[in-house]
């Protein structure tokens, strides 16, 4: 079992901790500290001990960022999050003003004066991120120091949970496709071509690609946390525990790359800015610390792996689509499962959804991790985008209602993600028309030619098109990308307003429009698409790019309305589904393939 | 008659002018000079005077920058003039590097060494390229230098065409519909919110715009070539020669603005300097001299009247109505004229029917200008996206051919911009197709229903899906904003990969994607549309923002493929050909009006 539905609240605990934290600052000399959620690596999941945002306020979210002043706090969340954020730190300690990229210099200069220091943890923001603070605070007389330990971890004290222990094991090039010197020479080459001596890695999915090694420090993702330099000639240098290094990941980095105890990093970092070395660092990913140790040696760049990871090899690409035959398989016996235990009146509620669609992944054996916390939201729930099902929000299914569930596994061979929205009893009319206007941005996504240079946000109109037209759209992005038994959420690319980088062949990428009715239910369809080898299609003129879906599961078809379909998207439907039905079919039992039959019949 | 077709080459002077040219950048102690074709105003338009680009070299496009250095000449310029540069300017003198924002840096790198200088008119060159190109050259020794004088202008000498003497006319508030007074007034609430003292407009399309005044100064832009500077408080100043303004245009300018004469502007930008005024400027749009002269005064910042100008009040937009109804009506009889004489086996070129157009337009006595020279080119001449029909290139109309016509009237009440794409005798299959797509995609955009804050980049893939799915596309852009008896083409609004502003309601925006054969045929469709106010479609829940096609002239029947089409997109073809139907017809006399109606049968 992955996933936990409790969420033990830490309340009656947050105001004690606040008041030592307070009496810390102020023996700091500090009128102020800031508490992000990100840890060393600025990653989406972070390991027990680096909870500290959690552990202050309560805050459970994936993001967001406190400030404790000696009498004020403040907590910053996005949109997603605001109002769990008023839910589990309520009670009167915090002010909730916003979005820290929009309200927290603001705030802070309404809450500080003139000549005020505001404490910061050099390891938990990235360098843009105190570069623009800084700016914006200019001329208040309100200044940033960074502070020379972790205040929260002080008082958390010997209850903090230590540093995750997960072994580093390598992951065979069987299932990577590209050897670690291959990976760390093309790096190296354009380290060359841009005159750079050196490159820091701070994103652990980064490493564990170049390294071709695998982790599990943090949950869901298998990653090892860990940082790298990778220079542009001779060895590149991981700093990860010794201890952590199994024997089996100790021969297959023999050779490839020098393992350094993490105190190494510090030295190697002040040796390169001595050496007078031109070091490429993100700043926008990277932490504050490398900035200030690199000085004038930084170079801003982006992180060379990430680009060189979108792109997935032959080998990944074929383990992709073994992951999905397997994943589509566990997840249509759940919804066998599901179908059949609704009609023999059985009560199931969102978390004995969760429970029996891990227990068919699981039962494939092959099964590592789930990819992300299982979303499985029923009638209101199911509108609330971000919505993770615990014990006090748990709802049965009703007739009548939707579910949608959205979840994915890990596998050696690639990692997966899918959206469907189930009808619970007879789906209203409304419903189905909306579901059927999602459906139709979904179709337009998976069939879309387009010319090479193309980006996300020149496909993300395509998905909302539909819903546009009837008044209705939807706010999250269409489309992230995903890795290779690696982070379920991983760039450049995206399909989105903001989504400036190139669809190259060979990304594979979300394709997940949805709608959602506040208060009612939520509808979302997302299969994995993988971005396909430029053709010419009949009498054009222009190389294209496609999309080829890797998703293999039946849409319900209770909820498709075929009067608002064209027959082109009738025959999308139909011949999807056929190819669910081939290739599902022979790996499921003769009532489960009975169902399948039924649930991919052409419309 | 507004446009000529003579293209007088200058080539065999050429050599001589270089030739004298160097001697002077030798005898300024420089290595190199910089030679755009840009004004001081940065415009597309220039005045004969101006032309310093084309004297020199001989190329007639609207952008391009020349080097010239004591051996060697570059001639860079974008990939629609490629092919023109190349024609215009060959013999040897000089090279075609590409793009002077990719090329410029590395030419001069390649070309001269360091210690060299490089010249440049500080009035030409915008704050933003000299910042840029400073950089590129940073590390190479080679430097700019603002030279005192024009070098070209010396050595054309006497016969350089004198300043443009345009009389300044008042846009009457009939036409406007919002006064001087106030648009000045919104501009310095826009200045008091930012906390600037001031703003320096370099713009002549945003200077007549805010004081309702218009000119004559270039061609097919009724522009005056002139600066202001508006401060926070106080009256504005415009800068132009007395000798323009006629007593009208004084007695409507009185009490609204200082008008001073050009040399004024040095001493009143550099007094606010000395006062340590806040002045707003944008180093994108303004000479790199303004940047200079403020210096630590300078505050970066757009111009205030380029978005308050782009949302047109109501006046503007009832006049936009109905300079469309007679722009629509003078098209059409001209589509009469031309399918009459065709029928009756007269021989028809392009010019002819440039010629025959205008005469149309002109015969309304409304016509001020045409709003740019008329893109008339039949077969292959089509397929050239910027071409521009001159004695040598002029073809005859040959049947199984198409015409594709890009035109455009100036009227008091609005500027008008209209292409269409006419079958020659019978068309072949696949020219109807891939008008068919082009048509398929004018119509996603002219049906296209949109949520507030969508940007341009989010509506032109619509216009190109139904090419892509078929491997076409365009090589331009999807649709530019129009001014209001003013620039053809102003921002911040484009439908196209770079269109970033974010559409309004107010705002007219043209709608033309096209197809291009190279060597074959062209096909454009173009009107211009309204971008409407918000509203919500049934059952929708969202205030939603649409457009409302303002031009008023059939599509060719005969390129129309019904079998390419969905039901709504015939019908949204036979609304469109009925409202021309009901709006021009009364506008034309009887057998006009029949061929309207045969041009307008339903589908």
């Amino acid at each position: 079992m992955f996933q936990t539905f409790d969420a033990p609240s830490d309340a009656p605990a947050i105001p004690e901790r606040i008041k030592r934290l307070r009496a810390l600052i102020a023996d700091e000399g500090l009128a102020a500290l800031i508490v992000p959620r990100n840890d060393e690596h600025q990653g989406e999941y972070v390991a027990p001990g680096s909870e500290r945002l959690r552990w202050l306020t309560g805050f459970s979210g994936s993001a967001g960022v406190a400030v404790i002043t000696r009498r004020q706090a403040g907590l910053f969340v996005d949109g997603r999050y605001t109002v769990q954020a008023r839910a589990e730190c309520g009670g009167g300690t915090f002010d909730f003003p916003g979005l820290a990229s929009t309200a927290l210099p603001g705030w802070l200069k309404a809450k500080l004066k003139a000549g005020d220091v505001v404490g910061f943890d050099p390891w938990l923001m990235t360098a843009s991120a105190i570069q623009w603070l800084t700016g914006q605070l200019a001329g208040s007389g309100i200044t940033l120091k960074p502070t020379r330990r972790n205040l929260v971890d002080v008082i958390w004290g010997k209850e903090r949970p230590g540093a995750p222990d997960g072994p580093v094991v390598p992951h065979p090039l069987k299932y990577a496709g590209q050897s670690a010197e291959q990976k760390i020479a093309a790096v190296q080459k354009g380290l060359k071509a841009a005159g750079q001596d050196a490159v820091i890695l701070t994103a652990p999915d980064s490493i564990c690609w170049l390294l071709n090694i695998r982790g599990r420090d943090v949950a869901h993702n298998p990653v090892v946390l860990a940082f790298a330099i990778v220079p542009v000639t001779g060895k590149a240098e991981l700093f990860v525990a010794a201890e952590k290094v199994t024997r089996e990941a100790r021969a297959h980095l023999d050779g490839v790359v020098k393992i350094s105890p993490p105190a190494a990093l510090k030295t190697r970092v002040q040796a390169l800015r001595k050496a007078k070395k031109r070091v490429r660092f993100d700043p926008d990913r990277g932490a504050w610390w490398f900035s200030r140790a690199l000085g004038k040696s930084a170079v801003r760049g982006g992180d060379p792996c990430v680009p060189l990871k979108a792109v997935k090899n032959a080998t990944e690409i074929k383990g992709a689509r073994i992951a999905h035959v397997r994943d589509g398989a566990a997840v249509v016996r759940f919804l066998v499962w599901l179908d059949r235990a609704l009609a023999d009146g059985e009560t199931i509620d969102e978390i004995g959804a969760v429970r029996a669609l891990e227990e068919q992944r699981a039962g494939s054996q092959a099964l590592k991790e789930i990819s992300f916390d299982t979303i499985s939201g029923s009638g209101p729930n199911g509108a609330i985008v971000h919505y993770r099902v615990t014990e006090a929000t748990n709802r049965r299914l009703k007739p009548g209602e939707l579910l949608l569930l959205d979840s994915g596994a890990q596998y050696l061979e690639g990692t997966t993600d899918i959206t469907r929205t189930v009808a619970i009893g007879t789906p209203t009319q409304e419903m189905r028309e909306r579901f059927t206007l999602v459906l139709k941005g979904h179709i337009a996504i998976a069939t879309a030619r387009f010319p090479k240079g193309t980006r996300g946000v020149d496909l993300d109109p395509f998905a909302r098109r539909a819903l546009w037209q009837h008044g209705l759209d939807y706010e999250h992005g269409t489309g992230h990308g995903v890795g290779s038994y690696l982070s379920v959420h991983e760039g450049p690319q995206s399909i989105s307003r903001a989504g400036m980088a190139v669809i190259e062949p060979g990304m594979i990428i979300s394709n997940e429009p949805g709608y959602y009715k506040e208060g009612a239910y939520g509808i979302r369809i997302e299969n994995l698409v993988l971005a396909t080898e430029p053709d010419v299609p009949d009498s054009g003129e222009r190389e294209m790019l496609g999309f080829e879906t890797l998703t293999l599961v039946p849409l319900d078809r209770r909820l498709i309305d075929t009067a608002l379909l064209t027959a082109d998207e009738i025959s999308w439907i139909n011949i999807y589904h056929a190819h669910v039905r081939e290739v599902i079919g022979p790996e499921l039992d003769s009532p489960a393939r009975k169902w399948l039959e039924a649930a991919t019949k052409p419309l």
